[in-house]
């Protein structure tokens, strides 16, 4: 079977550190395949690492090894994990990277912040302990290339869970902002992503308004647009789609809706309905 | 065999999607060589793409299959396509992204904008149609993973080109721009592409000035270069030289040419010549 | 074995002639594991290549093959060379973008700017000459796809060093600034790098102090740092700590300290110390 490793990390085009990290797992086992999610996650930005890890991870093949490495507060208490759910495995600081992927698995986060791995959830994580499966010495500022990075290596070459660390009963998560339903049948939701391309993600899935509802207008950053499209390419000017990640979008033809509309992750994006 | 697969796209280094669609190509076909020609063509720039894919495909080994990806108009009507020529495979929409792919195999474009695929001239293309080689279902908005990626990993598996899709007669290529002759046996041409060193890359190919001439000046943005400089080191300042893709090219050493002259693609490039 | 080669150069993400060079690997050895250690070097900065390079080849595996093309004398007099150390194989411009593979492998620059490869010191170098190993024609300004690609790729496959090319005994280093000791048995330095998340890196490692001394104080652009600290998160504000690749390295915690600091690199680092 092939072992693909996939990375998800901040450290950008310009340096060795994902290079390092990639020199020590093909040292570990040379036969991964390894495959870049993203190197350019803004810097120290955790949710949209978790976003864009969320939004990749479900089209790999079942048992991808997903390396994810933007850790702020490397080096200090924040434990190093191992996520197993029954689709991936996933290695990371417990600092949050990780709640799209645990949402996805059906992880829900409890008042704390803290997503519970109950037994019967299908979820397994452990905390990286064993010093075999790590290089020594383990630098205090890079675990990507110290922890983690041999963690995912000797994972793909079959070392059980429980050999390379503890077993934890719950993984950090950050709350994901829930779009809200209007005494009118319409919903409040907001900006999740901004992509490159400039178009605006949020939080309203398909799925989200009732079924016998159709969206009629989206308005955000002061525009409202008049009905939903199905491409980029079916209106001029502003426009809103279900895109491929089956959320509501708002994009620009031929443009970059994010800079036409000076819109922010966090703004309300709202719909309007009315009965099929 | 390896079968390597390249992939060519606008969707930038900072997201999913690029993810997205080697995650599919790998479920399909886990021995799969994946290989970046370029994730940093301006959004919705079909012409940068033509142009890079052009400029490296045919380095790559035979029987390489090419996805490329730059598709304002996903989700209409324009076709998904694979061309076959007796070099290599590209899948692809059907909006001029091929133009250099099939002017290299002898694909000369017609008056209204098609390249006609003449039983004999060796090339030959299908509209994919087959919902077996594509994932279910299809986003309209994304058939980069939908349906371009799962294309090309069946193909890399050896599925016949007819099992994809139904044959098509003639694919979209905008016109390339030519160089002209003057009464002086000298050229007029243009830029063609600006590299990321600034180098302005032209439509003059070193065979088209007449055998028995030599350039002795070219002039762009209201500057003179004289002679032909043989490397990036010859002279100081501007120069002019034949590059790697056998085209005269305007560089300034240790420096940005298309900067130093505010150049843009399109701009006139003249070359006079003398008699050899 | 699987034969790992990796790619080094300033070819940035938009264009075509990092997967020019791919390609041309891939027709030879098809099996080569292709890992790109950075593509986004500054143009001409061979400096910066050769430092991106010094740190992360360390941790590949044995025996793997790195490319390094920052080249602006590509077609001029300089070499192409190949050197063989106990650890690794490098295909480069003999231009300095090996200098911090040479000092890792314990070859001293001379006075003037070159390392000799005396018998004895187990490091071995050819020039590239022989045509049976090269494209044709070679293009006068992209070396990295005719020579050094080919060249690389035929070392991955067991062609002998001596059938590519003709020993040389020494090759070209930049002098690396080395800290000096204060009489109070502090440190001057300076920065020799600043990467992607801003962070000051110094020439000065973790062993150039006497031991029997500690840090207590670095000063750089203006600013004191009292004390070091072991992670990223252990102070606010700015910070200084031993980084990943074992040198002092000032910080600005979740921010950018070459931006905060208007750092640049050659500026004055001062450390001063106490007897422990």
């Amino acid at each position: 079977m092939v072992a693909v490793i996939t990375l998800t990390t901040d450290f950008g085009p310009g340096d060795a550190y994902v290079a390092a990290m990639k020199g020590v797992i093909l040292g570990i086992n040379p036969a991964a395949v390894l495959i870049d999610i993203s190197q350019a996650v803004a810097p120290q930005d955790i949710r949209q690492a978790a976003f864009i890890l969320g939004t990749a991870f479900p089209f790999f093949p079942p048992r991808t090894i997903h390396l994810a490495v933007v850790d702020p507060g490397v080096g200090t208490g924040r434990k190093a994990i191992i996520l197993r759910t029954p689709h991936a495995d996933f290695v990371a600081p417990d600092n949050g990277i990780l709640t799209f992927a645990l949402q996805d698995a059906g992880g829900a986060p409890s008042d704390n912040g803290h997503v519970n791995l109950a037994p019967g959830s299908g979820l397994e994580a452990v905390a990286i302990a064993e010093p075999r499966f790590q290089r020594s010495p383990v630098s205090a500022t890079f675990h990507g290339r110290d922890i983690f990075a041999p963690a995912a290596a000797h994972l793909s070459l079959g070392v059980p869970l429980a050999d390379i660390g503890e077993p934890v009963d719950s993984l950090v998560a950050f709350p994901v902002p829930v779009p809200r339903r209007t005494p009118e049948g319409g919903l409040i939701g907001s900006i999740l992503h901004i992509d490159g391309f400039g178009n605006l993600i949020t939080n309203i899935k398909a799925g989200d308004l009732p079924g016998n509802t159709a969206p009629v207008a989206v308005t955000v950053g002061g525009e409202t647009i008049t009905g939903l499209s199905r491409t980029y390419g079916d209106a001029e000017g502003l426009l809103a789609l279900i895109g491929s990640s089956d959320r509501l979008e708002i994009a620009l033809k031929n443009g970059n809706a994010a800079a036409c509309l000076q819109a922010r992750i966090g703004d309300v994006v709202q719909v309007r309905t009315q009965i099929k």
